[in-house]
């Protein structure tokens, strides 16, 4: 379980409001985190249970990414580059550093360390977010194109929630959630910033 | 049509008598593809023709290195970094510099200069080169389960190629034959420089 504070209502409201700027912004959503997931994979070939996940991973964030780019075209909404509200590197800035591996039966390997810990719980702080704005926006809005998306897609953000800590755990090789609790206080931050645009991840 | 100088003999007889490396050297080939692709997603929100002709060729570059992977599994041999041969870089050597996007109809694009239309090509070039070499592979090697992998993709590198190449045609407004083939000449120095690793992309 993934503990969050909830969205505002505020937030709700200001989001179903800006439909081509959140649609825009989800499909970009969608693609950051495929390109997380790849990164990852190019970090940590020794990494056996998290090569094949996170590559199936991303294969089905870019299925949601086409969704929403289809979802943009029908409603006759351009797709396009939209300004980062930093929402990710917020997040990044509570990451320890890269500690020591620590060694456990003779082998250490590159994901065995604080900072990895840290990188699999703030992804699962994302993809958990993205799960509870998904499901605010399904039942807030009256348009049932848009709540067939959202949920239709929030399943699997949750999944992926879930294989970001199963990761976490694995590379702490110990609890995390004292750690998950002090990454989601900084979230819940990070979103609460003033005078934020709208995005899926932005505004408290 | 893009022209490539065929591999050697003696390329083809390296890789298939270290197949422990041609294999893991493989499976991070296809990585590496998905990864330029959402690169290019990143960079070009605003190109119709390139953003779901990438996402979905960068699903299907994941569907081939998972079945590189579980060609490795089967095989008991370990998924593992490998030191690059820098082929990709070596090609990127040649690209022109960002000019002056071209202005059409009123329009400018990000994607309309002639570093787009050598990204694009040196990409044509990379599918091309493995296109190649599956060929070459497949109907060197004796092994039945290898022969089959090489036939299974090979297909896809030669769509992806194309791709690329229209691609490269269409951010340059014009034909593209001359510089693919200055790039197609390079293409060939850059495998045959001295003292390369067993690798997809290396060796004359």
């Amino acid at each position: 379980m993934i503990p969050l504070t909830p969205s505002s209502p505020a937030w709700v409201a200001a989001a179903l409001a800006d439909l081509p700027t959140l649609l825009v912004d989800h499909a970009h959503c969608e693609r950051k985190a495929a390109q997380t997931a790849l990164r990852f994979m190019a970090q940590h070939s020794d990494w056996d249970a998290l090569i094949m996940p996170l590559s199936r991973l991303a294969r089905e964030e870019l299925v949601h990414f086409e969704r929403v780019l289809r979802e943009l075209e029908h409603r006759g909404l351009p797709f396009r580059a939209l300004p980062a509200a930093n929402y990710a590197a917020g997040l990044m800035t509570a990451l320890r550093p890269a500690s020591t591996p620590r060694v456990g039966a003779g082998v250490v390997r590159s994901w065995q360390g604080e900072r990895t810990v840290d990188e699999m719980l703030v992804c699962a702080l994302i993809e958990a977010r993205s799960h509870e704005r998904f499901v605010r926006l399904a039942q807030a809005t009256s348009d049932l194109r848009l709540r067939d998306l959202y949920q239709d897609l929030l399943a699997a953000e949750e999944r992926h929630g879930s294989l970001y800590l199963e990761l976490a755990e694995q590379a702490a090789g110990s609890d995390v959630s004292a750690r998950l609790g002090e990454l989601a206080a900084h979230e819940a931050q990070v979103l609460a910033r003033p005078g934020q645009p709208v995005r899926m991840h932005a505004g408290g």
